[in-house]
């Protein structure tokens, strides 16, 4: 997706070899043209399968979940980080560790909201170890539902996360695919060729 | 705002006097085309007003910014709950005690997103207690922004919120005020007279 490639060209900043800030227009400050046109894109790519739900992870998957939800006409589901109190009754979950915040939580959704009948599509903000992604389709597969794909809004292309999913026969779309970076200089990977 | 009231009565479900869940809909399961109601209620709520930043907290409270910042043209920012590895630089930070969660933790928010040229509505799931939105209202403060006032979806009329917020000199609308409630009974607060 080029206009956001271009986005993080101009306004992303690259801390390390591994650490890209988006947080002036994806993630802490939000842009939502430019999300909402992340959310077009994920139904232009995804949108001829006949998905019932989208699911993301809470808190920075929900802005572009919802995005997709609203290009896709469904609701979307957010999973939960740790249990919270007013959170009764039976729920799917399992552990990931974060390696951006340097630790552990728990992943829980209520099991109300995914069961057989569902066609999922899970979309996040980033691929990186795969971690919470690779958490969120085991947690679809419980749940007897079907998932349809992963989108991502970037992807960085030198870690496992990718590998993880397609391992799994889970087929992964990422809008901007970052096959190296370090402070200065970013280089993408080529558009995919995607069958909509 | 008569369809959210509707909606609560025949999809919130009502655990005790003081809890209301409403995760089917809003806070876990979401309803976008509710949501995006949502955010348009508040747009002829605030719209008038020279707003140049939507505000709110993670996780819950995104999909009511991204809403109001759909309708209202404008982004929004979403204040970080915890630290995280890269969110180096300065920021504005205050602590907050969750009742729903049973633990207190650190609220911040970049300063590069918030400054004195900015006139900020503030947007929120819940307000109760209170304490997530005064906090955020003094961030606002010490950020010098100006408030512009504070949009909530659900008030729980009963607790202490709006008037440690009113207090202040803050204006605030909620778009479902609960009187009082009870498993299987709840009553609203009748709409309020609002100048667009």
């Amino acid at each position: 997706m080029k206009v956001l490639e271009e986005r993080i060209r101009q306004d992303g900043r690259i801390l390390s070899n591994t650490v890209l800030k988006v947080d002036s227009f994806l993630n802490h400050q939000v842009d939502t043209t430019l999300v909402l046109e992340i959310g077009r894109e994920f139904a232009r790519i995804f949108g001829g399968r006949p998905i019932t739900k989208v699911l993301t992870i809470e808190a920075s998957g929900i802005q572009f979940a919802m995005a997709a939800s609203i290009a896709l006409g469904v609701p979307f589901v957010y999973a939960k980080k740790k249990k919270a109190v007013t959170q009764e009754g039976e729920v799917y979950s399992a552990p990931v560790h974060s390696f951006t915040r340097g630790e552990s939580y728990l992943v829980s959704i209520s099991r109300q909201y995914l069961g057989p009948d569902d066609k999922v599509l899970i979309v996040d903000d980033f691929l990186a170890t795969g971690a919470a992604l690779v958490c969120l389709a085991d947690i679809v597969q419980e749940s007897g539902a079907e998932l349809l794909g992963v989108g991502c809004v970037i992807e960085k292309s030198f870690q496992e996360g990718r590998g993880l999913l397609e391992e799994r026969g889970i087929e992964v779309h990422a809008l901007a695919r970052i096959a190296s970076m370090a402070p200065g200089e970013i280089v993408f990977i080529g558009n995919e060729a995607v069958i909509g």
